[in-house]
């Protein structure tokens, strides 16, 4: 009863300081890079996520599951992500990362398939058709919304990093989702390539939870993204690793194989917190 | 053979002018709308659509699937979204309207579901994520790709009119799609409601299509979107209109209450077109 009347940045820094994790694991599971023992189909991918979920749940605080590699397994692809979704247990944050942003009557379809339908308790929501396009996300307090701001890749110069006005655009969206956050539901996007940006962007944002992919394949840093990532007591930053944990190894071992980079990263993770934070 | 090594933008002029017709209807098809005596599953969607094709498909030259209600759908809602796409007459195009952007291996499985297994002629795109989000859709040169550059929402004003140096963002997103356009498959998506907008935009841009959402339930400006939406010739610009054409009736007879619709937004096109233009 407790957790219900929380709001979803209270849930996550309970679920982060009981479970000593801030890592999310990306469930970006692609059916042509699984070890080829488990086949190739929709059937396989599900299998693929199971073992990686029980071999790694007590090492993170969430999952995010990114939307375009289950619609890319055809018909069968939204039911392998309804059954991967329930796989997950409870008090671990499933995340649906599909980007999506549209005006309202269709806003709230996605609001309703994300959250409702499937039961996801965040997604990420690319914020360039403004507020109204956002609005319809923030019906539950308890569901996160994370608001696309910089993004890892070079294409994030070609709009977000542009000045308007005294600030950079990352900046004004930032400061955009503070401002609409008033059910304590909005989170931020930031890539873990720009640590000097994820500074500016965590003072604009003191008390807002940080989703911070690029640590693993797309080379970020892991310490900056702790050292400005967090908050003042050492938590809302989740970092998120995909497919540097999934595709460790292509044998049988896998599950183990992911499990130890995982453990890794995690106690990186630890370390880093424990050189900057007394939590 | 001909039509395979046309570009997107060539088919496009070669569809609106064999069919004289630049009406798009957008299937936002919302199985709480539907017409009582057809029922509310998702059997019902499948069935309302096919009769809204078969009732409109001599008077259009596109129809727009907006993903959100097909997500919303559940786990068939995938095979609504297959099965209404085989609906669709090869002579016409099919739009699937996600307005989806991610990292590159990210929107390269976006394109494989889109293009590839779904068969769709052409997509909606959100830019903020740069240029190698939006490369992965630039493989095949018959496939359109509509970049979000002013939409009709008020919630634009958050970000897309802000200034960046000399020129709203929107300018900037639309002088950087026709920069990116090297193989004549990139279009743009601005709303009828910003029609000074729109007349900026197309001379940033004077031989891409444009979709046009917002002249039906929105209220956008049908005239103006024609006289600045369109290139010299009077082609290019795609009208679509979805809510004010599909639930124009909730009775036995919607499907001929939607072509009565249909037929009278054609039919204002094309005057709105002899005014402006000798084609």
């Amino acid at each position: 009863v407790e957790e219900l009347s929380m709001n979803f940045t209270e849930r996550l820094v309970e679920i982060q300081s009981e479970r000593r994790s801030l890592l999310c694991i990306g469930l970006d599971t692609d059916p042509r890079r699984l070890p080829p023992h488990l086949g190739t189909g929709h059937s396989a991918v599900l299998e693929f996520n199971r073992r990686i979920i029980e071999s790694t749940r007590d090492l993170v605080c969430a999952y995010k599951l990114n939307l375009a590699f289950y619609e890319a397994l055809g018909s069968e692809g939204w039911s392998v992500l309804r059954k991967t979704r329930t796989l997950i247990p409870h008090n671990i944050l499933a995340i649906a990362d599909g980007k999506r942003g549209d005006i309202g009557n269709t806003a709230e379809r996605y609001a309703f398939s994300l959250f409702d339908d499937l039961g996801f308790d965040a997604i990420t929501v690319n914020p360039l058709m403004g507020f109204d396009s956002v609005e319809p996300f923030l019906t539950h307090s308890s569901k996160g919304v994370f608001i696309l701001t910089l993004t890892s890749n070079p294409g994030s110069k070609d709009f977000q990093q542009l000045r308007v006005g005294r600030r950079a655009l990352y900046e004004k969206i930032a400061a955009s989702a503070a401002k609409w956050n008033s059910v304590g539901s909005i989170g931020l996007v930031v890539g873990a390539t720009r640590p000097r940006e994820l500074k500016k962007i965590r003072s604009i944002a003191p008390g807002m939870p940080i989703l911070i992919p690029g640590v693993g394949t797309q080379g970020g840093d892991l310490k900056a993204a702790i050292r400005y990532g967090c908050d003042k007591k050492g938590f809302l930053a989740l970092i998120n690793a995909s497919r540097s944990v999934l595709y460790a190894s292509l044998d049988s071992d896998f599950a183990s194989v992911a499990r130890g980079e995982a453990t890794s990263l995690r106690n990186q993770i630890e370390s880093h917190r424990s050189t900057y934070y007394n939590s």
